[in-house]
């Protein structure tokens, strides 16, 4: 299932044209300039070559089988289009167009009569009123993105499922600036058909996948969806941006995406006992998603904070154990077997305290004995490293440090500064460490992973099994 | 007051060094690289060319006044060398070193001499212990960063005072990444002399400062504080980010700076007496300053939303409104004379409700109608616009329109994206439009300029005059 979605080997484009300014255009152009590897068949009755490839009057004049067709035809040819389509088997449609049930109800019986093309068929469809999909793994893109000012993000382990294309769009391009990877991302549009919670089950067993992210303003089936999430979360973390939760906020779902307003602390309390943890900005959201796919859950909230500067140390205690301004965990008090361990690595003036305090003396050799004492103190259940790569004691080889230190304890890295810690923020992205720009970020990320732990603890306890 | 501290005609390093490894070298390298204009005099007995400057055996053999002198010894040493810049009649000493009452008791013996010997004199301290200052406007850094790990940003209109040398560095490194400016850059260290509470005073006057903002473990007199900056607030807006506001932070304080434990509660409710802005993390510091320095207050909490992507108007409707998470601000309520107007200005499947959605197709010149209609509006007080240049109709001239609607009501500015986003955020910053990478930054950003206006207006209404 979605195997052919995310690996297409062949792609038919209806509507493809050679006017630059057409969507048809488009989409081909982009196919080609993501590194799209498959057969791309563009589909035009009249006789012309796109980039390079020769079109067809048809889909049923392709000899080929289509796992992929993209309808960049406006809404009300597009039903005709899905018809053709069904008759050649093809596996996915995505219908591009707006002009839907968001525009009222002609526009809605449009959808009903695709769904009534597709009933009983093998041919699903995706959307419409969307951008598509963008899948790394294949090089596909059927966003309507201008590489020159769009970044997308590289192959990774996050699959991000978006009811809003642009809001997906954006926060892709958001991300790609750090390194971030995704493993897919799908924007369900209208969602008439292929919704959310199918996508789930599918990214489950995705071996790529290692979380799930979605932006949602309202569920397609709510009770489903649950069933689903809380027997994928075992699996997989899922993290949701629900938004229309206050009454503004859903009056503009409606508007938006026709999302009905529901009672947000129902839904709350759902995502809450499904385990899913709830975002409420695209930060959060791909930041949550990150940390849960880089680092394992973290079954204690007893955390220990090394930094070489100890301004930082101090503000992300506050914000560690804060309930009001921050995430309400606990700062883990050191053994003094071990903090006498610290104090011998560290120069005098440093703090063998938690929060310890390498100082700007502070060395590559000191982070990583300190590291090791960490993980061998009972009282220690996750890290938080600050790796400040500002001072001339520390190397490029902190990162190699870090990337050790990930068979550890769960440990969440803070990285500062645009030059030197942009540049291994990066790096740390590459190793899969989960690194972030800035206190409150990395904070929050380990509490995440703690969520995530408390969770599967309680249903453990309940008599479950993850994996 | 401080004027040949920002802009010094002349700087002694007093134990400068061709050893490259010293701290003494790096200070004179330093202010080579960032290109300081005044006049450079090296203190070393050796007779010695640094760095194409010849040293002096003493600061007594130099014939020109010295403006600043920046002292790299140890701290047993410090104490002398003060005596011979209060002889020289030095204004400025700023002793880098630390092993002061930071380490115990002896440390504090030597503070207590070098206020013996500047008792009296017009040489004033700043530090020990301290990186010293950063001041774009004179090319000016006392700090020991590597330029090549280290970005530090260019002249702007922020003036940051920060008790602890490395946040205050790696706040300036990651700020440099989106182009803000700083006016000047103290770093107050052990703070014997020379305190925040002068200098607030004297960035009041400052005609390059526009907001003033502080990393602060505990104040150095905490009434004279409170009085000062009630004062300033009238004419400048400040922020703080105080540290240790919970026990662990405070412990963590206690060890970094030696400050002592406070009430908190007590601080909360005299910088909000005081009108200063608390910030929670180094992000909020920094954002809450420049949306300060660029932008008016604004005196109501109706707020438009301008977007081309709906899903980020919901997320930001909620963000909004919401009293939990979110900043407890309103939606306006547009008139239905002027939502007709924005509805014959828009594409027919845009919202011309707020949050105003132009979608995909929304162009520059939509933009601009738009936010002209939205300055005649009687029912909205400030505006929230994402500047989304992704989509082709939207296009660089975008920065235009939204600087000419700086001279209107209050707005900030939302722009995502790390392609062209990123390159348009570096241009806003050029112009002064206050622009944020995220909704949660832009949303608490425009809530800062609320709690502006609202403070303002009730000192107004006290009978108070500010300029």
């Amino acid at each position: 299932m979605f195997e052919h979605l995310l690996n297409p080997r062949s792609i038919a484009v209806i509507g493809a044209s050679s006017d630059e300014r057409k969507i048809g255009n488009v989409i081909v152009k982009n196919l080609i300039y993501f590194g799209y590897g498959g057969r791309i068949y563009p589909v035009n009755p009249k006789n012309e070559i796109i980039y390079g490839h020769k079109t067809y009057p048809s889909l049923d004049s392709i000899e080929d089988e289509i796992d992929i067709s993209i309808i960049t035809l406006p809404a009300t040819m597009v039903p005709d289009a899905v018809e053709s389509c069904v008759k050649k088997n093809v596996k996915y449609v995505i219908a591009i167009a707006g002009g839907f049930s968001e525009t009222g109800e002609r526009g809605a019986e449009l959808e009903r009569m695709i769904l009534d093309k597709i009933r009983g068929t093998n041919t699903r469809v995706i959307g419409p009123n969307t951008v598509g999909i963008y899948v790394p793994r294949s090089n596909v893109s059927t966003a309507l993105t201008l590489p020159e000012r769009t970044a997308l993000p590289g192959d990774g382990s996050i699959a991000f499922i978006s009811q809003s294309g642009a809001l997906g769009l954006l926060t892709m391009d958001t991300i790609a600036e750090f390194g971030t990877g995704i493993s897919a991302f799908i924007n369900l549009g209208n969602r008439i058909d292929l919704s959310e919670n199918e996508l789930i089950k599918y990214f489950e067993d995705d071996e790529k996948t290692r979380s799930i992210v979605l932006y949602i303003e309202n569920f397609k089936n709510g009770r489903d969806f649950f069933n689903v999430a809380k027997e994928t979360v075992m699996k997989k973390p899922i993290v949701v941006l629900k938004s229309g939760r206050t009454s503004e906020g859903a009056r503009a779902a409606s508007l938006h995406t026709g999302a009905l307003a529901s009672n947000d602390a129902v839904t709350d309390g759902a995502l809450a006992q499904a385990g899913i943890i709830r975002a409420y900005s695209e930060t959060e959201l791909m930041d949550y998603g990150k940390v849960l796919a880089y680092q394992k859950p973290l079954y204690g909230d007893r955390i220990a904070i090394v930094t070489t500067a100890g301004g930082l140390g101090v503000i992300t205690a506050d914000y560690l154990v804060s309930t009001e301004k921050g995430v309400g965990m606990k700062l883990a008090v050191i053994s003094d077997e071990n903090k006498k361990r610290i104090r011998d690595t560290i120069v005098p003036f440093g703090s063998a305290e938690n929060p310890i305090d390498l100082t700007a003396d502070g060395s590559t050799e000191q982070y990583s004995r300190v590291l090791e004492i960490l993980n061998s103190e009972r009282n220690v259940d996750g890290i938080i490293v600050y790796a400040l790569f500002q001072t001339a004691k520390v190397d490029e080889t902190l990162i190699d440090v870090l990337e050790d230190n990930m068979k550890g304890k769960p440990m969440v890295v803070g990285i500062l500064g645009s030059k030197m810690g942009k540049r291994m923020i990066l790096e740390a992205e590459k190793r899969g460490i989960p690194a972030f720009p800035s206190m409150e970020r990395t904070v929050k990320a380990i509490k995440v992973l703690y969520m995530r732990g408390r969770y599967l603890k309680r249903r453990y306890e309940d008599g479950e099994q993850g994996s």
